[in-house]
C-alpha cells in the first residue's frame, strides 16, 4: 500500500484539516460529528484499502467490485443508506482521447471519491475548502458532491472547445485544400466524439435520476443546484449532437470538394485529349506514305492542314467556353 | 457603471412612465403598488447592477450567474416566488448567424428583463405599452412577459423566412449550374441551422414547461396566449425539421449534379477517344517505312483508306446514338 | 364586402335551408332551436366579417387572428364553450403541391368554418346534406364536422395517389434511361412531400387530441366516426413514411444508375485504348526514319507486324472476356 | 350472390359440423347455444351478405365499410359487445409481393372471418378443428381467433423467409459479380420490405392493445397464447427492421463494388497510357521528316532508342508496383 | 434418450450433490426441502424429456414449445408460480457469428435451463458452487438463475471485444492500403452487429421487465445483483450502438480511401496524358510528307522543335505544380 494516495479532509464553517494518511485506520481516528468528512482515494485498483472502507461503512459488495472494475456506464445506484455514483473524466491530446472512471459514495457527512490517476479536476474545490471561498464551508457533504461533479462536467465543456476548435480548423483546411490525411483527422476526431458520447449520455440520465429519485440526500436548498448540473448535461449533450451533425456535414464536404478536384481533373484530361486526338489524326493522316496522296503535292497543302487544324481548335474552343468547362 | 443602459417602465391602465436611470437606486424609487414595473437591462455583463438587483430581490446567486454567463440552454427555472427564463435572439447577416442571450425573471408586479447588446425587438412592444394599443396596458405583468417572448419568437420567423430564400436562391442556382461556391455556402447553411437548431429546440421544451407547471404565474384568462405561443414554438421546430431535410436533398442534388457533370465530361472524352484513337492507329499503318507494303502501292489506296475510316467513324456514330451517348 | 361567399345551412331531420348572405346579420336571423347551423365563410382574409362573427358569438381574438393568418400549424383548441380547428387543404398540379387553411369553430348547435378559396372539397357533403343521403340529417353539428374533416382526410388521400404515381413513372424512367430532367423532378417531389409532411403529421396529432380530450363536444354514439378519422390521419402518416422511404431509395437507385453508366462508359474508353494504343505504338516504331532499321528491310515485315498486332489484340480481347469487361 | 363462398363452421367438444352455404339464411338456422360458430365469408365485396350479416349481428355501418374497403390499416376496435380485427396476409411470388385484408368480428360464441380470396392460411386451423388436434375443440372462440392470428402472423415469417433467402443470394451474386440487373432486384426487394413494414409494424400495436385493453373477450387461462402472439409479432418486426439494415449495408457493398470495379477499369487505362504515351511520343520524334536529324543517321540509332524505351518501361513499372497498382 | 444429457444439481450452504442422470425419473428422486435444485439440460430438441418435466412441474406446454423451437426473441414470461426466461449465447469464429438458445424455467427452490449445445460458459458458476466460493451456496436459485445470467452477460462482452479488435484491425488497414477484401469483411462484421444487436437488444427489456415486475421471485437483498446484471445489458446496447456508428463511419472511410485513389489514379492519367499528347501531335506535325514544308528544311528546325517542346513541358509542369497536383 502506497503511503499518501488517500487524501483526507474534514471541514465545517470554522475548521479545515487536510491529512495524507498511510492507511484507512489513520484517517478516521478523526471524528467530530458536526463536521463534512472527504475521503480521496488516487488509485482506483487498491482493492484491500477499498475492502476495508467497505466493512467500515457497510458498503456493498458489488459497489466495491464496481469501483474495481473501471469500465462502469455512468449511473446513480441507492443503496438505503448511502448513494453510490460513477462516472468519466475525459482528457483529449492530440486528437486522442483518453478516460478514467470516477466513483462517489455519499453517506451521512461523508463522502468519498475514487479516481484512477491523479489529475487537476478537483483542485479548485478543494482550494474553495481551504480559502473558505464561497459558501462552502456553510454547506454540507451533499454540496460537496455537488461542487466536484460540477468540476467534472466543467472539464466536459473543455473537451467540447477542443472539439470545436478542431472542427474547425479542419474544416478551413478541407475548404482550402482537401487531402487524405484531413480525412484520418476526420476518422479520429469522430471515434472520439462517438466514444464522448457513449460516455456522457449516461450523465445526463445519472443527474435526473439523482434529481427526481434521491431527494433525501440533498438539502431543500441545494437541490437548485443539482438542477443547475442537470442543466449542464443537457448542454453537453446538445453539443456532442451539435457536433456529430457538423461533423457528418464536414464529411460530405470533404466528399464533395473531392469529386469537384476528381471534376476538375477529368475536364483538364478530356479538354486537352479533345484537342489533340483529333488534330493528331490530321497530321497522322497527311504521316501516310502512299504513292499517290494528291493533298501531299499541293503548294499550299501544308498551310491548308494548318488552318483546317486551327479552325477546328477555335470551335472546341467555342463549344468548351459554352459548356462552361474553363 | 453605464449611465442609461438602465431603462425603468411603470405602467398601469392610466399611467406610463418611462425612465433612463443611472443606477438601481434611482429606478426604484417609484413605488405604486398597483402598477407593472419593467425593468429592462442592456448589457449582460454588469454584475454590479445585477448582484445589486439580486441582493434587493432576493434572487438566487445561480440566477445571476446564469445571467452573467451568456451561454445558457434555453430553459424555465421556478425558484418560489419568481420565475427565471433564458432564451436566445438571432440576428442572421450574410449566410452567418450571430445570437445573444436574453433572460427574464418575473415576480409580483416585477419584469426584469437582461439583454447583452441593444436590439430592437423589444421596441415594438415598448410602443404599444407606451401609446396604449390593444390590451396590453389593462394586462399585468405576464401578459407583458408574454408579448416580449412573442416578439423573440416573431424574430425566429425572421430567421427562418431568411433561411428559406437562401435555400430557394442556392437551389435554382445548383439546378442552373453547380459550382464549388455553392458546396461552402450550403455548408455555411447547414451550420447556421444546426446551431439554430440546437437554441430553438430547448424554447419548445421551455414553453410546454412554462404552460404544464407554473400556473401560478399566469392568470387563467391570459393562457391561451401562452398556448399560442407554444404553438409558434412548435411552428418553428417545424420548419427546422423541414429545412434540414431539404438541405439535405439539396446536398443529394448537388452531388448528383456533379456526377452528371462528370458523367457528361466522361462521355465526351469517350466518344472523341472512340472516335479518334482507332482512326489514327489506321493512318500509323500507313506511315510506316518497310520496304514491301503493297497497299501504298494501289492506286487508290489512300482513297480506300478514307472510305474504310469514314465507314467505320458511322457505324460508331450508330452504336454511340443507339446508347444515347448524344 | 362582397356579397355571396358566406354560405348559411341550416338543417333538421325535416327541413334543409340554404342561404347566401351579403352580411352576417341576414345569416343569423333565421334562428331555431332544434336545428343545426353551418356558416361557411369563402375567403379568410375578410377581418370585417369574421370580427363581427367573434363578437356575436364571444370567440376570443386570439381565434380570429389565427384565422386571418393562414400559415397556422394544424391544431384543436378547446375554449370551455367552443372549439377552434385548424388544417390544411393541398392541391396538387403538375409536381406543385399548393396549399390552402381550413379553420372550424364548433359551438353547440353551431358550426363555422372559413376556407382561403373557393374549392370542392365540401360540396359532397352538402348535396348529402341537401338530399337527405345518409344519416347526416339526423344527427348533430358534431357529425357535420366529422364529415367535412373526413372530406379534408380524403382529399389527403388523392394527393397521395398522386404522389404514389408520380413516384412509380419516375421510378420505370429511371430504370430504363436515367437522365438528368429525373433528379430535378425527384428533387421537386421530395420537396413537395416534405411540405405535405410537415402539415400532415400534426393533424395525427389534432384527432388524437380531439379524441382524448374534448369528449363533451361529441356525441358517445358518434364517437367511432372520430376514431375512423383518427385511423385514417395514421394511414396519411404511414403513406407519407413509405413514401419518403421509396424516394431515398429511387434517389439511390439514381445514383447508382448514373455510376453504372460513367461505369460503362469507362470501359467502352479504356477498352478502346487498350486496344488502339499499344498498336499505334507499334506502328509509330516502324515509321520512324532511322537510316539502320533491319525489320523494314525484311520481305515479310509489313506481315509479321500485322501477326503480332493481331496477335496482341487476341490477347487483350481474352483478358476482357474473362474480366466480363463485354 | 355466388353459393359456396360462405362456409359455416360450428363445433364443441363433442361435435364438428361443416356447411357450405348458399345465404346467410341457411347458415344461422343451426342454433346451439353450447356451440362455437366461425363464419368465415371468401371475398370481401359482397356487399348484400355483410350487411345483412351486420343487421343480424347488431355491427356498426362502419365496420361493413371497413370490411368492403379492402385498404385499412391494421387495427383493433371495441365497440362493446364485439372487436373488429383487421390486418393483411402477403403472399411473395418472384420478388412481387401481394396483399389481401383480412377481417374478423369476434363476439359472443361467433367468429366472424372475411378475406379477399380464397387461400390456404386457415386450412391448417379448420383441419385442426375437424379432427379434434390439440385443445382448440375443449377452447372457445377466442381461442378460434387467436390460432387464426397465429396462422396469419407464422406466414409472415414465411414472407421474411422468402426476404431473407432473396438477400442471401443477392449478397452473393454482388461479392461475385455486381451488375446492373442486381440492382433492380435490390430496389425491388426493398420496395416489397418497405410495404411489408407498413402493414406489419401496427400489427404489433394491435396485438398489445388486444392484451392491455381488451380483457372482457379473452378467457384469462388463453392470454398466455394471446402474449404469444405479441411475442410473434415482436420477432416479426425486429426481422424487418434487421432486413431494412441488411439491405442498406447490400446497397452500400453494392456501391464499393461498382467504385472498386471502377477504380480498376481506370487503373488498367491509366497503366496502359502511362506505358504507351511516351514511347509513342518517341517514336513520333524519329518519325519526323526534319533534313537534319543527326541522330537517324547514327547506326546504332534505332537500337539505342529501344534502349531507351525498354528502360523507361522499367522505371514505369517498377513505380506502378510501388503504388500498388497491379 | 441419450444418458448424461442431464446434469443434475442439489446443493446448500452444507451439502453439494452432481448427478448425470440417464433420466428424469433418476433424478428427480433426490428430495430435501432445504435444497436448492439446478436441472441442466443439454439439447432442445429433447422432447420428451421436456415434456416429462413440464408435466411433473405443472408447466405450460407453450413454454415447452417455446424452448423446442429454438429461435425465441429474449423474453421473460410469468405464469404465476414460475418464470421462464430465454435469450441467446453467441460464439464468433473467424468473423461468423453463430447462436444459441439457453431457456431458464424458474420455481420454488429449483431452476431448469437448457441449452442447445453444450458450452462452458456456466462452468464456471458450476465450480463455484461445488468449491463454495463466495456467496452462492448460501443463496437461493434466484441468485443462481443471477450468477447464469451474468456469465450469459459477460460472454456478450466478450463477442464485443472480438468485434472491436476485428474493427481496429481493418480500421488500420483500410487506413493503411484500402483493398475489396476489406470491403467484404467490414459488410461481415456488419451483419454480425447487425444479428447480435437483434438478439441482445431485448435482453435488455427482458431483464427491466424482470427488475420491475417479478418481484415475489427475488429476494430483496438479492436485487441489487439483479439491477447490476440491468447495468451490464446496457453497457452490451451502448457498445453495439458505437460499433454501428464506428463501422459506418469505417464505411465512408473506405468510400472515402477508395475516392482517394481514384483521384491520384486519374491525376496520373491526365498528367501523363497532358503531357505527350500535345507533345505527340507536334512531333505528328514534322512527320508529315507535304512537298512544301518550309520548316522541315531549315538547319535548326529539329532543333527548334525540340526546345518548343521543353518549354511546353515546363509551362505544363508549373501549371500542375500550382494546382497541387503533384
Amino acid at each position: 500500500m502506497v503511503a499518501g494516495n488517500i487524501s483526507f479532509i474534514s471541514y465545517n464553517a470554522d475548521s479545515f484539516i487536510e491529512k495524507k494518511a498511510a492507511d484507512i485506520e489513520a484517517c478516521t481516528q478523526l471524528n467530530a460529528s458536526d463536521s463534512v468528512y472527504w475521503l480521496h482515494i488516487t488509485g482506483a485498483e487498491q482493492k484491500d484499502i477499498l475492502t476495508a472502507l467497505a466493512a467500515r461503512y457497510q458498503i456493498h459488495p458489488l459497489v466495491v467490485e464496481d469501483i474495481l472494475h473501471t469500465r462502469q456506464r455512468p449511473k446513480v445506484e441507492s443503496y438505503g443508506t448511502y448513494l453510490y455514483i460513477t462516472l468519466r473524466l475525459f482528457k483529449e491530446q492530440q486528437l486522442k482521447l483518453s478516460s478514467q472512471q470516477i466513483s462517489f459514495v455519499l453517506k451521512d457527512n461523508l463522502l468519498i471519491s475514487v479516481v484512477e490517476q491523479d489529475n487537476a479536476v478537483f483542485d479548485e474545490v478543494k482550494n474553495r475548502l481551504a480559502r473558505k471561498q464561497g459558501v462552502i464551508r456553510q454547506k454540507g457533504e451533499d454540496f460537496l458532491l455537488y461542487s466536484l461533479l460540477d468540476a467534472v462536467i466543467d472539464s466536459y465543456f473543455e473537451v467540447l472547445e477542443d472539439f470545436s476548435s478542431e472542427i474547425e480548423v479542419l474544416e478551413e483546411r478541407i475548404i482550402g485544400h482537401a487531402v487524405k490525411q484531413h480525412l484520418v483527422q476526420l476518422q479520429h476526431i469522430k471515434r472520439s466524439l462517438i466514444l464522448f458520447k457513449k460516455h456522457t449520455v449516461p450523465v445526463r440520465e445519472l443527474l435526473s435520476n439523482l434529481d427526481r429519485n434521491e431527494v433525501a440526500f440533498f438539502e431543500t436548498e441545494n437541490r437548485p443546484y443539482l438542477r443547475d448540473l442537470l442543466d449542464h448535461s443537457f448542454r453537453v449533450n446538445d453539443s456532442v449532437e451539435t457536433y456529430r451533425d457538423i461533423l457528418t456535414s464536414l464529411m460530405d464536404l470533404y466528399h464533395s470538394m473531392m469529386s469537384n478536384k476528381m471534376n476538375e481533373v477529368m475536364k483538364t484530361l478530356t479538354v486537352i485529349s479533345s484537342f489533340f486526338i483529333p488534330l493528331t489524326f490530321i497530321v497522322g493522316v497527311y504521316g501516310m506514305n502512299f504513292d499517290v496522296m494528291p493533298e501531299l503535292r499541293w503548294e499550299y497543302g501544308y498551310f491548308l492542314v494548318w488552318g483546317v487544324m486551327v479552325a477546328l481548335s477555335m470551335a472546341l474552343y467555342i463549344t468548351f467556353k459554352k459548356k462552361k468547362w474553363f
